[in-house]
């Protein structure tokens, strides 16, 4: 089939939207008509990275229509409303039998060769390879993914809401949920309040932490917070944080920091403000040069954790669906993540807009496609002029 | 009461075996007959360390009969068989309330101090106040100390291997027991193969663990690793680590690794050398002045977890009891660990036995006591050399 995408066709360049084919799912396959998408700063620094293998479809943050299932497909039917996950994962690995499906190492080889599981690409352009990224590529009006990418999820889910779940939202609430296990009553301080940052503040709020304390440098990343359930917020750029947290917590320091700001000296600021026993965990990518350095006076007797996440340990096919439900119950914010509602036409405006901002971004622009077939509306030319 | 103790009366002189005055035990003290103590390094540093307050009765291994209690007593009565605890805790505050007694505070102050938990010492000679050591103060024929730090145990248990329990018995189980919490089946590393690292490997292999990896630099170490659990040694100072490790564990490195050495180069090993989503533990005091560096490449995406333990995150009240069943039914070896039985009278020939082994000291030196009332052998005279 034809459909139009926002396509990648060299370093640095603006997207170029295009009429591109798409093969039918394989065995284990789905084809999704997206319904909207995500886009996340990720995609630019994918835009802005050499090693990203060109022409190529981004997007990692989406949800929509099952359309299609390939053979041997169980998790999901025709008609069934999805998000996606951009880590599949075996089931069958070391990993996953231990229930740590986001450690399995099945997609890595795949996302870095842009490919789908079995190491081809159902994308082309004129007979030519496109290539996939993060195995979902949901900058087009449709997408053959993992079906172990595909979530199903509660029939009244809003999609807008929706494709923000398997991204920053699924990090930040797994980051407090499932790494640092937030429990009722704690104090947890969240150290970067980006589109990771705001979710984990929302997952220890719904885990019944007393306490939120909100980190940041920007007073306007931590108005933001208290939005999303911050109790408290500290200007790291203006007070002492140590001391801050101390002060809010009866000076023992918080039971739980999680820090998604990717710096290293957060993580260390994070390992000095929490109290003895209590737990430090880590989201963001860190400079992969350099080394987190922890205090080893006093180390074994302080009885700390600090524990690195990734994806917030999420398991998409038990947490997509709790999210879901929880923002169906108004007790999860992902409208106020929206933070407008474009064409796929439009895409590179967004992407813009990540430039302009001095803030970091808490939410999103969200792609969202029309409810017709997108092959009827495409002319014989796929040339973006023509089209728009 | 009168007894015969050894005392330290300065800094790095050999303990005197002196006649001292034993007050009686105040609310929730409980007086113990001392049955066995251990001599542990940790004495020897005590001895030569300029902040130790003196005159002192060391000893902080020992275990005994109830002979009298004070006030509010209502663990234990009189006859009773007790191992000793020097972390006794409060039972009420922060920590000890979430199950963490052994971040519990309450004995700091007083361990620092040479004190019982009211600030006030129960020691006396002449008149003069004598420092109690670690709230036990167990180089002696009897020890007044607190309740929270005396264990009730099987009246099976032999009093010599008691005598070790409280220690680095504990420390070394609870490290793999509590803190790491070893699983059936897993692969466990112990680095530091000396008192705590034999009962780490004790404790791992009582959970359960599939390959128990010694690492240590000396072959009499590793030899003697074998004898408690470990499946597997490797000398770390011939052949590397990592590699070492991974290949015995299909490349993934190991589940759990649980460093006894207070090295932190052994700590940064033990994290190189754990699979992804495993966990390290360190229970040694390492060098105050320095730092653990842990590599920020990739962090996140291991997802791994690092730990300190204080005393192997040991309830004593839940612990020492569990380690003497196993003992009693063959399955934790403290035989072993008595290396030889001294009188009081002989405590700084094993001291010297420190200072002339070239291998880390897995076992101990353990004084027993007479079971004759000692304020009836003792003369008026006090003096060492009559009463001997």
């Amino acid at each position: 089939m034809k459909m139009k995408a926002a396509v990648m066709t060299g370093v640095g360049k603006p997207l170029e939207i295009l009429a591109v084919d798409l093969a039918e799912p394989k065995a284990n396959e789905v084809l999704v008509k997206i319904a909207a998408t995500g886009v996340c700063h990720s995609d630019l620094n994918a835009i802005n990275d050499e090693t990203t293998p060109t022409p190529t479809i981004l997007g990692h943050e989406g949800a929509g229509i099952v359309a299609a299932v390939g053979p041997n497909v169980a998790k999901v039917k025709v008609g069934d409303k999805v998000a996606l996950s951009w880590v599949p994962y075996c089931g069958t690995c070391e990993f996953c039998v231990t229930g740590a499906v986001h450690l399995c190492e099945s997609a890595f080889g795949p996302m870095f060769a842009g490919t789908l599981l079995d190491g081809t690409s159902r994308l082309s352009k004129d007979g030519e390879k496109v290539y996939h990224n993060s195995l979902l590529s949901t900058f087009a009006e449709y997408a053959v993914v993992p079906e172990m990418s595909c979530v199903k999820l509660p029939d009244a889910m809003p999609l807008a809401q929706a494709s923000l779940i398997g991204c920053g939202v699924a990090t930040g609430y797994g980051a407090a949920v499932n790494a640092a296990k937030v429990t009722p009553g704690s104090t947890v301080a969240v150290f970067g309040i980006g589109g990771v940052g705001v979710n984990a503040i929302q997952g220890a709020r719904i885990a019944g932490a007393s306490k939120i304390i909100a980190c940041d440098v920007k007073p306007a990343n931590l108005e933001i917070a208290r939005k999303f359930g911050a109790t408290h917020t500290i200007n790291v750029a203006k007070e002492n944080v140590d001391e801050a947290l101390k002060g809010l917590t009866g000076g023992f320091g918080v039971h739980f920091a999680i820090d998604c700001s990717g710096h290293t000296g957060a993580t260390e600021s994070a390992w000095k403000a929490t109290r003895k026993g209590g737990t430090v965990v880590a989201v963001g990518a860190f400079n992969p040069t350099m080394n987190l350095s922890i205090p080893a006076g006093g180390f074994h007797r302080v009885g700390k954790v600090l524990k690195g996440s990734f994806y917030g340990d999420t398991q998409p096919f038990r947490d997509f669906p709790a999210i879901s439900q929880l923002y169906l119950d108004g007790k999860f914010l992902l409208d106020e993540l929206v933070l407008d509602r474009i064409s796929l036409d439009d895409i590179n405006q967004a992407f813009d807009s990540f430039n302009d901002c001095n803030c970091i971004n808490v939410g999103r622009s969200v792609i969202e496609f029309s409810a017709e077939p997108a092959q009827k509306a495409l002319p014989e030319n796929d040339a973006l002029d023509i089209v728009s």
